[in-house]
């Protein structure tokens, strides 16, 4: 059964309104929704009453709240029916669920008390490292993008005199750039990988100890693991500390266990990093809405829905006025394109509609002197998500030519909405703009790490909810194994072909010889 | 008429090459093409030897090569016949025309000469700031991505102590973040901005001022102008420095300009400057090549030809294989989408087929832990175009487990194009890749000032041979100006509410009201 073809939304979207009219201070004012402090403003998404009442029946058609309270109640949602599959709990929710006493299941209880124990760790070994001043975090993907985004994002509240950074890339002139930079004597390495054995990791793992080494120190003494339990590198003889995770979390839903926690306590302190987790299970509540109108990301995940099956748009811009959040894109383009980027369904069936779209973006305003004009006049139609906060972080602002830079922002936000919708008639046709394009507006008060966990907790329901929806599993990554595997090939090539014998893949022949 | 509806191209594209079946050792050797040392291969393309000579004769039928001739000859190419439009040249092609002595027509000889002018200032200039450490570009779009992206790309050969940063959005956030980490009274700062009134630029400039004035320092003294003759900063007054930028030198094309020059040159010395536009001036007499199949950029103009109109794939991934061009794709989506993201063509006609796509990418393997699983397994397909150097920067390499990290690197590069062509079969729907997804592969020797060059340059044109195909102006961007006008507008409003007045700007007026 194909969901996409529901008659009601399939003959709306023949004709979707037209915003060019529809913009009005009451259309702004009543299409919204607000929960825990975030408010989504979709006047400028073309959508009517009706369809959004029939994009709530295929949520409730879909039970995808049903499957949310599920996957946070620890059912193995990660799984293919008939298949060979991962075939676990995504129990990333339990990552932040340590503040209140409320009743769980026991799996989810289990998973909450070992989140609880590894945060005591952390407690007792910032007390250890107080005399160091900066951390580097070697891992890649879920483990680099999420934590680095966050980092960014909250740096305003770092402590005083330490900085994070990351590396990531089997690259090596990433690890001598970042590394040569620091004073290694006062620099924590964290290494963090679930599998233990991470190609890039392990690899850059090696070149940092050769570092230390060379700089006369002795690298257990700067070395941190963040592993599962019984991988390779789950040997305490050889880190100054480990702290664990569990194979229900996925990298990419890993940012509030100690994938994120170790750096992000270390760097901005503890308080800040349990403000996050608190703001991101507040999130986590209010995506158990069962209401799916007042249900914040699932409201979102239905209007992404909407451009991407019925209107057919391949991909969505996100676009932070912050420039805090530069990376936060970057973190969602993992998300969203890793968990739904999949062509076959819970069953083992292909698909006949589309699924994850392309997500990108660059902060506000920069991408309105880059990109925009291909978003305002191009002949592709790229939906927004835009975010904005009222107040900056930094508190400090400047008033020129008559408005503080803060209003600039914001009128700029609201601008590209307006009009982008709207459109403009010219009798010069390169003046003329379509309108008609869509995007939503996420406002929040602040971007403090309340705020900052509430928002990293509505994009993972967001996409989690177009899982359900799309019927997908968007918990495992089967599709980056053939690349690895080829990659391995490539490697043995390079390596006979370094030790003078005639290698047997060919193809990796072939293109290396491409390289003389 | 549409070019689109070649019929030969027309019908190949109908039932395009299985590349699970082409993929051999010969195929990689035959399908490339080399110039100025670089080499583009495109083996693993969705196309045939039947198929590349129908879009070189496209390109001849188009014409393509002449109006690149008349482009660096001086033509007004940036126009829209009949409507009004800016109507100049595009001559950032003389920017680095100032090693040799050819013959040049009048107009671009001028141009060359005012760009030796402000070369030598720059040398002077560079004397006299000698004890200075750190340098912030505050200047958006042109006037930033590029220059950020060729710094990153080239930071390995920073003149020892010196560092550049860089200042872009409006957010007030960025300038406290940004500027409270310097010791100004080392630090020089460059505001770009070609009109002088940019309002991002303006209003950091006027932050940066109050900033120096906080410390107890003379502006004055630290601050330098790029700008047009005769703009609002043209002011001497009010500059230790100004070096100018022509209206005939678009802002994403501004890179080898005084833009990225003062920047450039300051943070990493004269010489890689000079080896940089070196680089450029190269791939600028490899793109006047007559024969479209020895034309490098122009090859790659038309392999994205067939992917946009034939194949119909929406967007473009640029992946480097080299974490110093992490910024790269940023300053790629500028360049392509503002200059081909347009509906109309160059008679103001609005055109019946797609042009610029939608750019994005990250760096390689980093993107192979994010968002290549939808690249793999996705319901929607994106062509990748990879870059990958031989060598590393640094010259800092280990062998891990029997292999370098370069070695590692390349591996991976190779072996994600093979797994998009190849695909696999499984029995485990899960495990399937269906194969038949594009990528193409630009190799060079080493990331070094000369090749960041002739990269920059191969991009360059590569875009503006796609926008003379589909007979578009890709050196305006009228799509921004309808956006600038809706903000002074809610700036307005906001100032009207903050003075207690009651705003006309209904719209303006029913957003703010939503941050309360």
């Amino acid at each position: 059964m194909n969901f996409f073809k529901n008659p009601e939304l399939f003959r709306a979207s023949q004709n979707p309104p037209d915003l060019r009219k529809l913009l009005t201070p009451e259309r702004i004012a009543s299409f919204q929704t607000e929960a825990v402090g975030l408010r989504l403003l979709y006047a400028t998404e073309r959508v009517t009453d009706t369809i959004m009442q029939a994009l709530f029946n295929l949520a409730q058609d879909r039970e995808v709240v049903s499957h949310m309270k599920a996957m946070q109640a620890g059912e193995r949602v990660n799984s293919i029916h008939g298949y060979e599959s991962e075939n676990r709990p995504a129990l990333h929710t339990a990552m932040r669920d340590v503040f209140d006493s409320a009743q769980h299941p026991p799996i989810v209880q289990a998973a909450i008390d070992l989140a609880k124990k590894e945060i005591e760790k952390l407690k007792t070994f910032l007390a250890d490292v107080e005399d160091f001043t900066d951390i580097v975090q070697i891992g890649i993907g879920g483990s680099s993008l999420g934590p680095e985004a966050i980092y960014l994002g909250l740096e305003v509240y770092a402590i005083n005199g330490r900085r994070a950074h990351f590396i990531s890339n089997v690259d090596p002139d990433e690890t001598t750039k970042v590394l040569g930079r620091l004073d290694l004597s006062k620099t924590l390495i964290i290494v963090v990988s679930k599998s233990g054995s991470t190609l890039e990791t392990v690899t850059n793992e090696m070149l940092a100890r050769e570092k230390l080494k060379d700089a006369g120190l002795n690298p257990k003494d700067h070395l941190i693991a963040v592993t599962g339990k019984g991988s390779p590198m789950d040997d305490p003889a050889k880190y100054r500390a480990s702290f664990y995770i569990w194979d229900y979390i996925g990298g990419r839903y890993s940012v509030t266990s100690m994938v994120g926690g170790v750096m992000l306590a270390f760097a901005l302190g503890i308080e800040t990093y349990l403000d996050f987790l608190r703001g991101a299970h507040e999130m986590d509540l209010a995506a158990l809405e069962s209401n799916p109108e007042k249900n914040l990301p699932l409201t979102g995940a239905l209007l992404g829905i909407w451009n991407r099956n019925f209107l057919n748009l391949p991909t969505v811009a996100i676009i932070p006025y912050a420039q805090a959040l530069a990376r936060f894109p970057a973190h969602l383009q993992q998300l969203d394109m890793e968990s739904n980027g999949k062509h076959i369904n819970k069953e083992g069936q292909v698909v006949d509609y589309n699924t994850g779209p392309i997500i990108w973006g660059e902060p506000g305003t920069n991408g309105q002197h880059s990109f925009f004009q291909m978003i305002h006049q191009g002949t592709t139609i790229v939906p927004l998500e835009i975010i904005g906060f009222k107040e900056t972080q930094y508190g400090e602002d400047l008033l020129v030519q008559g408005s503080y830079s803060q209003e600039k922002l914001l009128s700029n936000l609201f601008a590209q909405a307006i009009a982008l919708a709207q459109g403009q008639e010219n009798a010069n046709p390169n003046k003329v703009f379509k309108g008609n394009r869509p995007s939503s507006i996420l406002l929040a008060q602040k971007l403090d790490p309340f705020t900052m966990g509430k928002l990293l907790a509505y994009y993972e329901h967001k996409v989690v909810f177009q899982g359900f929806i799309w019927n997908i599993n968007s918990f495992d990554q089967e599709g980056v194994q053939l690349g690895k595997k080829l990659a391995t090939e490539m490697i043995k090539t390079f390596t006979e072909i370094r030790d003078g014998e005639n290698p047997s893949y060919q193809l990796g022949k072939a293109y290396i010889k491409q390289l003389e």
